[in-house]
């Protein structure tokens, strides 16, 4: 089994693009990488690509071969469909093949366009997440998912609106000079508080927005980064995926999220690592309560001390926890599919020394990506190691 | 690297399924699929799920952990989507993943329902497996793009609409006494010719139905198999994937498919067989003449000559090599990403000599599976092997 290096990393403004299809972004951040990692795109053998919404927002299947044409790739190509973790099971699967010796040189990555589709679309859109049969037609939408289980965890755990609030707040500063982000603009627990409600108690603040983007991570063997004396100090070294029943109401517990806590688990032990060795994370906080959520379960603080750690600010730019330094779901925005791929090309950076947050974990060894579809149906925990 | 044994394998009656839901349809495969394999559920730790067009067709994206909760599985599960190859490319990863270790029991299989689409519905929701850009939006559909590829087959290597049919009565011949086909009747080579026409030179019975229906195969490594003491005689030897560009017009020849050359290549090499050891295949026939195109890929017959073969029933059931025995997509239909673990079901009964139709392949040890997504711009082929 050979370890496998992060040999590039590319990422496009999250944001707004009107003009611009899902292929068009995957491309620019696809180029990006290959041209960071600075390799031969004949050399790529396999692409894994992650795509949550493409039949409703762009009308298009099978966009396995068209990301791999985007970025004139010849090579086998799939696209991994698990919700808002499209492209971190398509990170699993390529992590494994490259550490087992079937492909040196993967492309990795995801793409989403949502905002061509109107508020209620997109809101439709993202419902296909959840069981449609027994929860989307009774009404559940995302926000009301999770503000489902932040009803649960305040009632089990304590906490406020308050508390949460901090995480957003956090996230908005992580994000101010992050030129990927989708807002730059620093928020207030106040304003937190005074956004609208949207499903109590969540808040528009609470909410991460609708997010038009790409990212793409190549991975190299070991053998082959070396060969081609590749700048690759940063190794996944740990994988860990969970599962969980779909809808909330066959769940024996909704105030936690075991399929993360299982993924981590699984990482964790893959990489020889314990949550005490974590030095930075980005874990996936489409609302304020999944960041608590995503942080218990990766073993960062006791189930339902999470809320505890955020009002205390253990997880910000100056705490001992540095959590979402790219600003998160929640600031630099969340492009379904590209999400999970965006936050190991944030972590490269921050463990390479080379991020613009870096200077907040100027020692950082190890990082932790936690990406979660759905309400949390789906986990996928990655361990990266800081290696030269 | 250990052997990965075929340990159970289930089917649904492929056609019509009115009140049955995709993840009902993948129960009752899975359920059977687990009983056939005589394996604890307990004991699966990854489920593999091709779907296709669920969020067309029922409004459900995420449908991984729904193909988990249907069979009572608590286990990570991931959606595969490569159109009409999603659970050949499920395969493909279940296939690697445990052979390198990765996991000793994995569940794969597909769904898809389409009968309940009104026929422009599902013809536009099969089109999404094209280009939507550039080839969608100019009107082509599925039945004209084969159309376009029958027509420069003919050009380049000569062949009649009536070389087609024997195709055709040969599918609907075999398909006659499997009882989860959609069509069980036999047809004549002037019924098909007589068929209304779709799009030039295709006419209706060169072309595979609209279907519901589901398949799953049960995977085991070797060790697994046999401290299990599992009736388990059938072997994935090879594996291989291949691509091309999304788009006809973006391809230099359309009368050949190179990304199933590649993928049967990589897969007869993988398994150390050659083409000429093949005893008996299940190939993507969603069209006549894909069979044609499929069989020259896999190496059977040269380029130019698959038709030729097809004419003088050399695939036929008293044929040198059988090719479709299950009656493939054409006479036992085509429900969308069940497609590819099916034909590895109808490969492991016909290779374990309990088939309904193994009679005609008494001897049979190796089989092949080809199974290709959109107009092959993917393609996934696997090599089976009896070992017992």
């Amino acid at each position: 089994m050979t370890t496998v290096r992060v040999a590039g990393v590319g990422l496009t403004h999250f944001g707004t693009h009107p003009e611009r299809t899902s292929r068009d972004l995957f491309a620019e951040a696809g180029l990006t990488a290959l041209e960071d990692a600075g390799v031969d795109r004949d050399d790529v053998e396999a692409v894994y690509y992650g795509n949550f919404m493409g039949e409703l927002s762009e009308h298009q299947g099978h966009q396995g071969p068209l990301a791999a044409e985007a970025l004139g790739v010849q090579a086998p190509a799939t696209r991994y469909e698990s919700a808002c973790a499209s492209s971190g099971v398509a990170l699993r699967q390529a992590v494994r093949d490259v550490r087992n010796g079937e492909a040196d040189l993967a492309v990795v990555g995801g793409a989403e366009r949502m905002n061509n589709l109107s508020t209620a679309e997109s809101t439709e859109a993202l419902a296909i997440a959840a069981d449609d049969l027994y929860e989307v037609r009774a009404g559940v939408t995302f926000p009301g998912a999770y503000a489902m289980m932040a009803t649960a965890y305040f009632d089990q755990f304590g906490g406020t609106r308050e508390d949460l609030a901090h995480i957003a707040v956090k996230n908005h500063e992580n994000a101010l000079v992050n030129e990927h982000a989708q807002y730059q603009r620093e928020i207030s627990v106040e304003e937190a508080l005074d956004s609208p409600p949207v499903a109590d108690p969540l808040h528009l603040y609470d909410a991460c927005p609708v997010t038009d983007g790409a990212s793409v991570v190549v991975l190299a063997s070991e053998s082959y980064a070396d060969e081609h004396d590749l700048d690759a100090g940063v190794a996944i070294t740990g994988t860990g995926q969970g599962g969980d029943m779909m809808a909330l109401h066959d769940r024996e517990d909704v105030a936690t999220s075991p399929a993360a806590t299982a993924a981590a688990e699984e990482a964790y032990a893959d990489a020889g690592v314990a949550a005490g060795d974590v030095d930075v994370a980005e874990v996936h906080d489409c609302f304020t309560i999944a960041e608590v959520l995503a942080t218990e379960s990766l073993g960062f603080f006791e189930t339902g001390e999470g809320v505890t750690a955020a009002r205390d600010g253990v997880t910000t730019q100056r705490g001992d926890l540095p959590v979402n330094l790219s600003g998160g779901l929640k600031a630099k925005g969340h492009p379904v599919g590209a999400t999970g791929t965006s936050q190991v090309a944030e972590l490269t950076k921050l463990l390479q020394g080379d991020h613009v947050n870096s200077k907040y974990v100027p020692d950082a060894r190890v990082g932790v990506a936690h990406n979660a579809g759905g309400t949390v149906a789906s986990a996928v925990v990655h361990v990266m190691e800081a290696v030269e």
